[in-house]
């Protein structure tokens, strides 16, 4: 057994601070040849909407990294007050069983799509760079979908917290 | 008087959809060469803790854009609830006067920092990437600076929220 490495202290500040940033909380999708994976993951946003374009931060050893990397598409799907479990099964666990066929869909790209996310993005992956731990995935919005009468989900502070829209 | 050109559909539906992306709300200062400026941003988001690095997305055609590249520096301010009203200052006017001294410190690297942010991260400008309309700026943090008892400003649905940590 070998003991984990400390966490230099100014890694333990950053995360601390990020903890305060306030964030949507998503589930990160996608299928081909590389199969059909998904995490949770909050470090998405907003690039340009010419053309549409969003990016994703995700740590290189996640399990399904090079899945994405691979299969080069994607989907971002942002949840609502009701998925809070659904998050940490996402979080937790790398399962097949976690695409239950009545909650699922298939997007353009071939990725799986939530049914009732608060707003799905299809996107094919344009660029993957590395930056230390992470790979920042710049992806092209293929198709948006939105939900009526949308609520978020949110991380802050360790823990979750719901809004609702209007 | 010219007309301005319409919206392209799919950039009004990815513009839509990330309406209903929830994020933190945060002023975006600098200061150096090219002067003391700050925006109002949600477009920012962490990329890794080794070395503790986040990113920011800035409009090319923003008032202060060209400052933040040509300072190199910048602090990212995550607003709190008791900041609604300085957020929209910042996301409207451009002046020195919303840098009121009450109000702002200097951070180690010469950048405004708001004294009582949620938190803040004091950062150099590490690397500038152009993205359509936008300029991914990626940030080595510096120095992070944490509030006791924090809460958020949050932007979701076209509207501000605000949530307590805890």
């Amino acid at each position: 057994m070998t003991t984990p490495a400390p966490i230099p202290a100014e890694a333990q500040a950053f995360r601390n601070g990020m903890s305060l940033l306030g964030a949507a909380v998503n589930l990160i999708t996608t299928d081909g040849p590389a199969g059909r994976h998904g995490l949770t993951a909050s470090a998405v946003c907003s690039v340009t909407d010419t053309p549409p374009t969003l990016l994703v931060c995700i740590n290189r050893n996640a399990f399904a990294h090079d899945a994405f990397v691979r299969n080069a598409a994607l989907c971002v799907n942002v949840l609502g007050e009701e998925h809070q479990a659904l998050s940490l099964s996402f979080a937790r666990y790398t399962g097949e069983d976690r695409f239950v066929p009545e909650a699922w869909g298939v997007a353009a790209t071939g990725v799986p799509v939530l049914k009732n996310a608060t707003v799905s993005f299809d996107c094919r992956i344009a660029d993957v760079q590395t930056r230390g731990t992470h790979s920042v995935f710049f992806c092209e919005v293929q198709a948006t979908s939105v939900k009526d009468q949308a609520s978020a989900l949110l991380w802050f502070g360790r823990g979750f917290h719901t809004l609702k829209a209007g």
